[in-house]
């Protein structure tokens, strides 16, 4: 049984990470702190380990405070400098604590992600799509922009040729945004959450990866995940690809 | 059984709708003619209806004469001026037999577009996606532009609110193009042909419509609905929707 | 402004009907009554409008007492027997009141399902895929097999050829369940709510039609369309799609 | 420039490959033989890989002839036993050349199979629905059995629960078919070639990958990979996952 503190236990993901703990058969909730709460010893109450899903200004102090306090820590809170992280690593080395920070804890868009840049080096074409409600504020979405970008690294490390392309007239704009040489696409429509989809063609075959996120639901088993192996993960480690052992090329 | 004259006979289109005449029980095909050759009572060798895949140059030019050799005629050839319409119907009525012009013989994406239309009234949000093989020289598709006209049409006649969106930042113009006031998405990606996709959207649900048209045979069974009706279709008839007696609103 | 009162107000989609209405410009919650309330002239608040969603055993009950209160009245329960339908018309006719039964308030899916029937007479081959969580108990959906039988009705109808499939074995049944004589799949995954898929082919081209349902919230555009238009009805009317007025065939 | 000699030049798979090495740049088409020709080191031409689409009868002699020529050998004919292998593999390693066998040379294929093992382990639900032309004889497809088995192996290895599943009743057998617990679902459409999709969810989220294979031009990438690899990799290969050098778990 695993002893797990939650940081930010009042904000919406903190109440759902709470919930998520309290239903794992192997993780018990010990703490629950908010803002306003210290992190100390007493407060963790025993905890082996402590989930923090606050706030970009608060979240560093949480970490350096939860390691002193001899907790590994999982960090959902973005925001963070390589100064920061830097600053973390050495805490942890220090403390002899690990520390998971990701930005990301959907699975289905971490393994995506790892997969379009595996894939990508064999397809003469790729495109990203990502779709979102319509209240998001900012087009493209950092996931689909991660993407695009890790497409075109791994077709630049493979040597792939240009993409084919004849398109002479687009007067509206509809081939979309380039990111890195790859296009990405922005959808806003009603009903939907966050979904994103990658088309790798070459004559005659397409492969299609899609992801969809449906509610804050999706990133629990990434947490969980973390939460899990950050006992066994030594020091610092950003990216649940890195905690997930997903094998590289 | 009803006797069919090809012309264009010897074109890619042409030959497929030869061979589709061929393979069909009740149609037969009694003659084949192309560039060069006259259009007469004689040429024609008693067909009942006359396809046209010519070029626009030629066909009007066609579709007079098939009509004066006593033919019903099915045009696929584009580039009809509203001119050129008036003078095939006026001559349609004078020699008693029926014409049928249409850009698009693929009965799916007519009916996709019908279909938007019809549900277009019903939904907060609208986007269209058009995905083709990478020799495509424009964006977006024609269809996918009519298909967006249709959809603001059905909007506009219904009294529709302007579709949500928040989008207050996006450098890399992801988010498509606006064809009166609809987004429009145009990929372009080796393995495709010929594909659209119609999301819309209200608070937690989506109605997607999509078609795929893998090769020219999917043309097939809308030219020989042209065929099999033309017949019973008095005057003119431009668009495959009103061969089809698809309901209105 | 429309008067509404909600019976059914305490439960799921009560609560969720509540909120509907509590957040539509035109229309006010005068009223929410639940198990035990009796539904009167006084209880109902000047509603013009009273929807109901409560259970099979109380639900007739309800819509004759609120016919008798003076009010239009929109119902979401099934379990309606003939014998209960002809019992609600007449009462409906006596009270020179309206009333509106429906057993599926997702507008994406009355659509879906109409739209099917209208596209498959043109097309050889029609399947149906339905996919919703596993916590489901039955296969497959009510949706699904209605949306079977009414493809099936529409070949039949319009004369279609049974279907091609050369399929010789199939040891493992994976070729699903036949309803009418159309292919019906069932899938049960997490993160899944409730999803269809129609496929129809001929030769080189596809269309597909897709319905998600992602929450409760889905039926809300259903019933308030339905509260809106129900007093201009006249007497019973059962199934969205006539409220809605979509063009048969 | 690698000298490539075509087994089975006549048939359709080889005249397909004799077009495709033809058209690349670092490849030369030096012989064509089909069914009568006997392969030596005169026929092969200076052959330095020979690729072999013949039939189950004549590959293994092929192969055996081919390396008896000099020639490192890729091999797309199917129905090789053990100890077919073996023999193939004793005779490479006599004749210091190389051969690769693979059921399948589809890119897409071989990767969304690859990524469908390595995502498994991190789902609750995996379902594979394959979707073909109506002509096929047999369901499920091969591929689709095949991937089936690779999700049932990762989960079994990783010690993955069983899949959540309510269904309580099926009476029309929508479920689809159970290959090694992994449901399989087999669709039968005109207009489609050979696809294949497989879900993999969580609560909240899903992970969909899906492979369109259009015509036989999507397995020359594959094809020609292996034809460029085949020199580097000593002895017996079988599969065009080991060719592609993806990294396993």
């Amino acid at each position: 049984m695993t002893n797990v503190a939650v940081l930010g236990a009042r904000g919406r993901m903190g109440k759902t990470v709470c919930q998520a703990v309290t239903d794992a058969d192997d993780l018990q909730l010990v703490a629950e702190l908010d803002a306003g709460d210290e992190v100390t010893r007493e407060t963790v109450a025993g905890a082996d380990a402590v989930v923090d899903f606050t706030v970009p200004d608060a979240t560093k102090g949480n970490v350096l405070a939860a390691l002193a306090a001899g907790c590994h820590v999982v960090v959902g809170t973005t925001g963070w400098t390589d100064a920061g992280l830097a600053e973390v690593e050495a805490a942890a080395g220090a403390a002899g604590r690990n520390v998971i920070i990701a930005p990301n804890f959907a699975l289905s868009s971490v393994l995506a992600m790892h997969f379009a840049a595996l894939a990508a080096p064999y397809f003469e074409s790729a495109e990203v799509i990502e779709l979102h409600h319509p209240k998001k504020l900012d087009a493209p979405s950092g996931t689909a922009a991660a993407t695009a970008k890790k497409i075109a690294a791994a077709r630049a490390a493979s040597g792939s040729a240009a993409m084919p392309d004849a398109t002479a007239a687009d007067p509206d704009g509809t081939r979309g945004g380039l990111i890195d040489g790859v296009r990405v696409h922005a959808l806003r429509v009603s009903g939907l959450t966050a979904h994103e989809e990658i088309l790798l063609g070459n004559p005659g075959e397409l492969l299609t990866i899609r992801t969809d996120s449906f509610d804050r639901q999706s990133f629990m088993p990434g947490v969980l995940l973390a939460v899990r192996k950050v006992g066994g993960l030594p020091g610092l480690t950003v990216g649940l690809d890195h905690v997930m052992d997903l094998p590289g090329r």
